[in-house]
């Protein structure tokens, strides 16, 4: 009863040491080594290798190392196998700290001071105060939540929405399809942290930015697939949109000649808002092994019938 | 027994129509108006006329329209007036947003990606958890502190420095000129906030800059006095420094030709990190007319002798 790990050797290194140390019983792998086939249960991967039904004939359980599963091909796990998404402290952290700067840029008219710089411009105004802006953050789940909270305590006006009603305290909430108008109507600063789905593909479109009050910020922190990019700049130039920030894009990396990177209202990051930190996933892992182990509910279960 | 008030035209509108509501017995002039001069007990400015004492001979209070006291000239302030700085909720909340948004700023790399998007670079670096990075704030007092709690609520190791002991949950607290270096010695990132005076003009300066680690940030939020302006741009050269975020300068607006608005590693913005709301503000010296008329302690009480 064996573990396979593949991702990059330097978290496979981190990974080693918290099994070798935590779970001397049970022989763990790196990517392409293997051992015995059949005797993998478990495989930890951000992506999977394509012929995975039948290299490993008894494998239980796909721990993905991302807070999506999006990047994982599921038509090629075999039904039966239980997919477990990523959810762990760090990449908690990561989001709310990316959140929170992307929106305090906005507010705080940082994205213009460093326009003015470099034209050598010295003209401040008056700071309005967070509460006149109207943050909504699209996915409340295990991500979106603990950014909510964190955006409440700097006193911004918060909206949630999710497909299923969620509550977090101080935050107005809005749930399916039939509430996205009215949650898009008085959003001022839009963060996108739904997964990854058939039903959020494309989400952030020509649409959606009109139903946005006009001169919105949109963020991006999910994934490069929500947003139609040949409708964002069309937006930015119109004023419909007054600001962007992505960290995610398609294809990743974007290529040189892509029109987002010299847009003077978007703000690219490479895919940083938040990731798995090593040691902390493999906890994140040992822990549902346990779990599983004991025959109890796993965290982060994937509804592959919903996709997240 | 009336106010004057010596400020803009749009925060004098906000005053008068709080003081209006709140003390119709009190005569409210907005300065060159000042009704009969010697009725006026009470003057509310960001800078004084200048000759303060001859013009108000029963001036019993000046309240500063600033966190700080720098911009007054006190030799003009007659003895006998008491000086009272301005303490109130916005102010508070401008910095914390600020200096968040700086340490996050550095934290994440997110000036990294600013330049490697002007370059077209797609390039992440993993992210390094906030409990990696020591965070010492120099001035523990009104603001200093509330940025503090806040800084510890993102898991930032945090230092404070202060002239006399102040304690703050969470954070490692040093005073005085005795303990500095040592503070200085574990600090990434460097927060100046302590008031302007003649013992904190030019601390910011290449002696300081060689006790921190090599490569720390340096954020400047308090005045464009506090650094030595010479001495910043050969420590960003030299690596002793690997970025600065100043939101101060000397003088203010920074000229077009001086060297700071071209620095790739400098972040100018152009004082605004902070400042009182009017209404706010208003409400702040509202309540400190009725604690003056009761004959309790005002809050923001300068110390002549200390310079705040």
């Amino acid at each position: 009863m064996s573990i396979v790990f593949h991702h990059t050797p330097e978290r496979a290194k981190v990974w080693g040491e918290k099994f070798a140390k935590a779970r001397p019983d049970m022989p763990f792998y790196v990517w392409p080594e293997t051992g015995p086939k059949e005797d993998v249960r478990y495989l930890a991967a951000w992506k999977t290798p394509d012929d995975l039904a039948t290299l490993f004939p008894n494998l239980e359980v796909l721990f993905s190392l991302g807070a999506g599963i999006d990047q994982l091909n599921l038509a090629n796990v075999p039904p039966g196998v239980k997919i477990i998404r990523m959810v762990e402290s760090s990449l908690v952290e990561g989001m709310i700290e990316y959140v929170l700067w992307a929106v305090l840029s906005f507010h705080r008219d940082m994205f213009r001071y460093a326009r003015q710089q470099r034209e050598h411009v010295w003209d401040g105004s008056h700071n309005r105060p967070a509460k006149l802006y109207r943050v909504g953050l699209m996915g409340m789940g295990e991500l979106g939540s603990p950014v909510l909270e964190k955006l409440v305590s700097f006193g911004y006006e918060c909206r949630g929405w999710s497909r299923s009603r969620r509550e977090v305290p101080g935050v107005k909430s809005f749930a399916g399809a039939g509430e996205l108008d009215a949650f898009l109507a008085e959003t001022d600063i839009l963060v996108c942290l739904v997964p990854l789905t058939d039903a959020t593909r494309g989400i952030l479109n020509r649409s959606l930015f009109e139903k946005l009050p006009k001169g919105a910020c949109l963020i991006n922190c999910g994934r490069g697939g929500h947003l139609v990019q040949d409708d964002l700049i069309p937006a930015l130039d119109n004023g419909q949109l007054s600001q962007a920030v992505l960290d995610v894009a398609t294809p990743e990396p974007l290529p040189p000649e892509h029109p987002f990177w010299d847009h003077p209202r978007i703000f690219l990051t490479p895919h940083i808002a938040s990731a798995a930190q090593s040691d902390t996933a493999a906890e994140a892992v040992l822990a549902n092994l346990r779990r599983y182990e004991a025959g109890e509910l796993m965290t982060g279960v994937i509804d592959t019938g919903r996709g997240y």
